[in-house]
């Protein structure tokens, strides 16, 4: 579907020929995001404040096209794709950093700002700001809060809803409105800002943004502990939960994502290692100390074979350059990666794995899971050849099998990716009817002709 | 109104003679809360179970009474109170503590639970639920989750919303829904949980709550620090908040807080003092002896007059049953009390103490100020004599303007005690029309048939 030519004109008129896209080669660019899903939108747009975006939405519901809120693209799960054509709104423009409130503890940005700078930004003043996505360099703070994005850290600090005090956001209807405070607290009405996060860009499109921040930590250690098995492994983590020691990232990979994560750098292992847990805490320096030891004592117990603490900065930061792009370097074992984020109660990940252990023989595909193993978010991929329908029917049932096994177990389909289009067709094995007639009828309240990335969640 | 026979007799089926009361004198006991709105209902339930409250709600769609949630009736904006009449909905005898699980740091609890007592079941288990309502001897968790209630830790700890993890909820149409999950993250579908925290009882019956635990800190210690001025203690929590110490509570009184505490018990205070704060800190016992330092080089350098230690716990516990004694002493002034919970930014909390000084000299009543200035929440109280109609004039123009000067510094009419009927002609100062107007979607979304709590917020 073309966009018509009044539309066209009409976007002309808000956005110039310099930020309307409307050849091929431009669009193209937006047609997908990390889930490979591949729709072009019919023109691309790039807003510089909200009376843009409300006037561009009040054409939408006039003429009837779709229009697809998009920040950096890095989503998983085809949110910011452009299923039914229409416009996509690229929110990168709108990256200003407006307040850092060092009183106050406080920011305001533009939801185009990169998650990365943000952090940048904010350390510089010795504040901090948690939600750490591992796509932080290239995702946006409007894409974090759209998805609710987590990340590593959100063992202990929790996940972007819980630094979201309020927002400025679009209606599909293009009324601009304010929810939330800008104080530590607030109860005044419905929780309009929480329904807003995670709402994965089909309520509103967020326009400003209000965080909370935290003092930044003095100090920081980081453990990489070796593991003969990845039953062991897990059994550790759920020995640290339990233990009231509160790491602030407990990651994992598994004998598959440390092949991928060696094809990147020598991760100097113990022979036989086939899982490794990253374990980061923080705090004041003396709280470090004593939080580490109590870490390696436990793990050790647990029957680690090796226990190695970063030697500084420098190379804490490698271990966590590699544990990021293991993600991209799964392609090692298939043409196409099937991802999902499950999460079980933390003590469950031991079932989980072994689950995961007897598909594999089970169906014999490649698989391969990692992830912040400290709040029980298990990132399970299975890698396969798309163009070879054996595979690919195969993949499904494994798909299946881990979903089913997950809710068995008490867990949830997504802990951060959000549902997009992936995950569409499995919602209702999570939700049941009446809440899924509740969350249709809060969309409609909100867009009533239904404009707004279409044909996402539900 | 009364009942109509047949909804006594459906009730009677329900609940039995014996948790349906509809004698006076029972019905009395359930008319007010802790604002002192005062409104008999037709009939007090008692039930033991979602289901009854199920065949509640769908008689009352049927034959058209309003339904009134109530936990233990602590409110203090007149939430529980029955403004049209009809049924008082009481979830005391819902009071299980179904399930407290050590590994994954989580509970399970019906919402008639008492708070204190949960605080002291997962204390003994060495896990920490930090929401702490100064009223946490008597009111509900159901009644905290409706009002998303706050307390002194809320500085370090946030609110009662940062710690329900999902619900199971009646609908006022009767259906029974399951929202959020068990684990430590979750973005499936829109964040129906955080939506009914802090709604007030308006949009669904909370029948079961999962809620978020932390590991108990290893050691706490209180500090009392004495100000000649109000204006330098205010000067103190800005410099302490800035500096990037996080105590976990920052609370503090006025002069005519004082003298009320003072008529309670003897604070043992120096000469001259005029305001003081009470500072509490956590973490390992390292932590807390630097974080006291910290603390107690900032408030010296502030001006305080005196900083002292409480000695132990047992003096510890004296002074905070002092401070939560303050609320109810302040009837020393005045027999009516008109009581606010605004909140500013941290850093304007001066500003606001200023205002309050030259309100009190403008308007000649006794005011009353004291709370958790950690995170800017002011419990501003006006006591009158409500006979007195010029009194309850003047008092009704200090709200006013101390509503309108919270706006403009930035901040909320309400950090924790809801708008319920006190606050609702108040909303629209905060609130826009369209926001207003989507509050008001989602009530009818939930609610057609407006039986549930009717009247309150909007
Ligand atoms: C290598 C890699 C690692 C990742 N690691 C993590 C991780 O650790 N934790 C995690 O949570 N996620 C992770 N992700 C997923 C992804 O990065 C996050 O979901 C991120 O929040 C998306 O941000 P974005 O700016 O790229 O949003 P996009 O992908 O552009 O959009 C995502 C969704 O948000 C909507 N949206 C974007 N901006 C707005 C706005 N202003 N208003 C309304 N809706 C909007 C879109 O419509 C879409 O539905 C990872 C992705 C990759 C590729
Ligand atoms: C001395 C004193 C000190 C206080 N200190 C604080 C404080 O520090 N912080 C703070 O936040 N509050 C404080 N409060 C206010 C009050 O205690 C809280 O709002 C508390 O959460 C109310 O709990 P409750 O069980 O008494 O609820 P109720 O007063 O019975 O009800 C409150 C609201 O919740 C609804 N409700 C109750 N149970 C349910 C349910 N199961 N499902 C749906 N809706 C329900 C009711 O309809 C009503 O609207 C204080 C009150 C007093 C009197």
């Amino acid at each position: 579907m073309e966009l018509k030519r009044k539309a066209r004109l009409a976007l002309t008129d808000i956005y110039g020929k310099e930020r309307l896209k409307t050849s091929k080669e431009d669009r193209v660019c937006y047609a997908y995001d990390a889930r490979n899903a591949r729709c072009i939108p019919d023109a691309v747009v790039f807003p510089t404040s909200a009376e843009e975006i409300s006037r561009t939405l009040a054409l939408a519901c006039e003429l009837g096209f779709p229009v697809v809120p998009r920040g950096s693209g890095t989503g998983t799960t085809g949110g910011s794709v452009a299923v039914e054509g229409g416009v996509v709104l690229v929110t990168t423009l709108m990256d200003r950093i407006v307040e850092i409130d060092t009183d106050n503890f406080t920011a305001e940005v533009e939801p185009g700002v990169i998650t990365g700078d943000f952090h940048k930004a904010v350390e510089a003043k010795g504040m901090f700001y948690p939600p750490d996505p591992s796509s932080a360099g290239v995702s946006t703070l409007g894409g974090n809060v759209a998805e609710c994005a987590g990340g590593p850290r959100a063992v202990k600090y929790g996940v972007t809803r819980d630094y979201v005090l309020g927002v400025e956001a679009v209606l599909p209807t293009g009324e601009i409105v304010h929810t939330g405070v800008r104080t530590a607290k607030g109860v005044v009405g419905y929780d309009l800002t929480r329904l807003l996060v995670g709402s994965e860009g089909t309520l509103a499109v967020i326009t400003r943004i209000l965080l909370k921040l935290l003092p930044l930590p003095a100090a920081t250690a980081t453990l990489k502990v070796s593991f003969a098995s990845m039953d062991e492994a897990a059994e550790a983590v759920t020995r640290i939960i339990a233990s009231g020691t509160l790491p602030r990232c407990v990651e994992y990979m598994d004998e598959a994502s440390i092949s991928c994560a060696q094809s990147i750098a020598d991760l100097d292992l113990p022979q036989g290692c086939r899982s490794i847990l990253l374990i980061e805490v923080d705090g004041s320096a003396s709280e470090v100390a004593t939080s580490l030891e109590a870490v390696a004592g436990i793990v050790k117990g647990a029957g680690a074979m090796a226990v190695e603490e970063a030697r500084d900065a420098h190379e804490a930061k490698r271990l966590w350059t590699v544990r990021k792009k293991v993600s991209p370097a799964l392609y090692l074992f298939g043409p196409d990666k099937i991802n999902e984020d499950i999460v079980v109660p933390r003590s469950a990940i031991p079932k989980m794995v072994k689950k995961i252990e007897s598909l594999k023989k089970e169906y014999g595909l490649p698989m391969v899971s990692f992830g912040h193993a400290g709040d029980g978010n298990i990132h399970f991929n299975v890698m396969i050849d798309k163009k070879d329908p054996v595979q690919k029917l195969r993949a499904d049932a494994v798909i299946d099998e881990i979903f089913d096994h997950t809710l068995a177990l008490g867990g949830t389909l997504s802990g951060e990716h959000g549902v997009g289009i992936t995950k569409r067709e499995y919602i209702g094995k999570e939700l049941g009817d009446k809440e899924l007639e509740i969350m249709r009828g809060i969309k409609k309240l909100f867009d009533p002709k239904g404009i707004l990335n279409p044909s996402k969640i539900f």
